[in-house]
């Protein structure tokens, strides 16, 4: 069967203004046949850092000749280039502003390119909205099944932003806040698996953190030995005992730490919002503890 | 024509984060051929009634074939079951909490399974996020052409909420509300088809009741006589004289009650807010009161 | 290649309730091949003009056959005409409240008729929700190949609200606040294409301003001359110096005039919000002076 062309969309646009409908518009004047699919237009504006997140916690789950637009670009008409990159699991179009950080930092990337080819862009460029004159147009061209090199020169610097607070003792790992959902859980960039290892006269259990921002290709997982078996999260001044493994295992209302479901530690609430009980925020310091 | 497989969408996932995306990923990844629709990612969270009634009014208007996946799942990662079911007019995909309750109360079910079988799941299971890892696969082989008989043993006890309220008397009905709209628009339990009947020497009209959450297959209409043709709606402590037809009949920033487009008796403000005026909320009674 | 039958929609409905869902499983019941887009349904509740001016700007950039079905319908259920109209680059569905007043003044009306066969609505018509019962079913039977003149006779009077304010004098333009979007940028009614002309001894500068609202076909842009070459624009009691191309032009914080990305005048702050700065709404004064 031949592939479906598949984009997906990412944007801080919201859905109130017709800006993602009108890309789409343009989208489907050039590739009728892809089909297009809402990552999240309610990213923070201007918050490029959140977009590489959620287009991280994404990418993976969709047929590998997806093209992945991403529009978080507070730069639009100024220098930044416009780019594409195409990994073994995906193409990516956007700015070059670091909103691929999380994808690179994960994948090897086979290509990437300035969309410089007015061929590929729509006749008349605006100076504020790329999305629609530049970026749709790359996508839906790379959708329809021009190659990446047709659509500029290769580009060998990308602008990248350093992976998040990530620091590996014996004694535990310190991360920092990366995301709140809407559900108010806090996701850490602290990559956890569970744990490993029987303990008692064995000599202990093993927490297995997961391999995330931490090289292209993923590396392995690295294993923290622990006496007891026991785990501290401390956050905002507060002590979680224990990583469970899901809600239903806290109260109603009580403060949990978990392995998440892109393998980051999470801090919840069950039933409610952690964010909010703890005052927590992006870029707040989460340290795990082993004891 | 071969039928185009369609997948429905209801959550409470919002739209901010990506789950969404991630969700239909793995459903196009399954069945590139499957066309999704959402019907709301804006369910309160963990609202589990809204989500039936949300659902209750629409699958309806869907194709016969279309599969309805529906996520919210305050007890994901416990013991509460996810499950799959068929009626005649669609199938429905989600956990056992109740949430396909309207549905149940309204077509009879022909095969009702819980989701067992780890061929129609991902890979890799997490503990939070049951509804790309569950869910959106079981709702993509369905699409797909998988019978529902093999995803998993037969359920003969599904978790169902009890009916909302409605109590019939001959001089009138006593409902709740069910449902508050984005216009303010309050929706209740009791069903209104309109009046019949031409009062005078004959003998007085008849309020038909819709046969709304009066057992599966929905009834006949109830018929309820009253001799000088008013009703009165009573709630928060208001009387609203009469039942319109449309909005128009109102002034503008006045009360009325009306037959509304799901069959359902609603208040609203013409150009306004009802919920707001009244501080009406779900579970609030209504009368509706013949005289 | 056959034509894929395109629909968009633009509602004031949100997208909590399943309103929207609804109509689409109207629409793929009657047109299973149809590809349905959505504009916008966070248009403010029963805001014709806000939906006339998202319809706008995003309908020139979809295929010529697709069909815009808009549904923001404060006279729903009164003597309001549902209609459809058939311009050279689009059919659009939806009620006769002045909602295609902005279409209308930019393309050719080649068809209008009354939404008036009942082969071509729902078999049952509520009174409150014509976008499922008329619209919907509209625009599914107009993607699936029904001639446009069979879904009811010509109109010839559809209600139209006068063209936003837009006074030009040798001295400048005098506007209004047409739309405030996400990220505070307020749109205008004043078309700005750019700065053309040598100044200096030749004679000064011309401004050029884009034939919007002025007529449909557009009409030729009108030059406006400068001796120095000098643009103020007046908002809120405020001077702003220079019309600029970019965001990035500004100061971040900065308030800042720029030629927009459908050809208006636009007031921003650069990564920030000119509405909330300024205090400005729809239907607030502009004024760009030249000097």
């Amino acid at each position: 069967m031949e592939q479906i062309p598949l984009v997906t969309l990412t944007t801080d646009f919201g859905t109130a203004d017709g800006y993602v409908g009108t890309m789409k518009g343009v989208i489907l004047s050039i590739a009728p046949d892809a089909r297009l699919v809402d990552i999240s237009h309610q990213i923070a504006p201007q918050d490029v850092r959140q977009a590489a997140y959620v287009v991280y916690t994404s990418y993976i789950f969709f047929p590998p000749r997806t093209v992945h637009l991403v529009v978080v670009d507070p730069g639009v008409g100024s220098a930044r280039r416009p780019i594409a990159l195409r990994t073994p699991v995906g193409a990516f179009v956007g700015p070059d502003n670091g909103v691929f950080s999380y994808v690179m930092a994960h994948e090897p990337v086979k290509a990437l390119v300035e969309l410089a080819d007015p061929r590929y862009r729509l006749p008349e460029l605006s100076h504020t909205f790329h999305g629609r004159d530049v970026f749709a147009p790359a996508a839906a061209h790379l959708a329809a099944g021009v190659p990446i090199t047709a659509l500029g020169p290769s580009v060998g610097d990308p602008v990248t932003f350093p992976p998040p607070r990530l620091e590996i003792t014996p004694g535990g790992v310190t991360g920092e806040v990366l995301h709140v959902d809407r559900f108010g859980n806090v996701v850490t960039s602290i990559g956890v698996l569970g744990w490993s290892g029987e303990g008692g006269d064995e000599g202990g259990y093993e927490l297995v953190l997961a391999p995330v921002f931490r090289g292209a290709g993923g590396g392995e997982p690295v294993r923290l030995r622990s006496e007891a078996g026991v785990v501290v999260v401390v956050v905002a001044g507060q002590e979680i005992a224990g990583v469970c493994r899901t809600y239903a295992e806290a109260e109603r209302d009580q403060v949990l730490a978990l392995a998440g479901s892109s393998g980051h530690l999470e801090i919840a609430v069950r039933e409610g919002s952690a964010a909010r009980r703890l005052g927590l925020r992006p870029g707040d310091v989460v340290e795990l503890c082993l004891r």
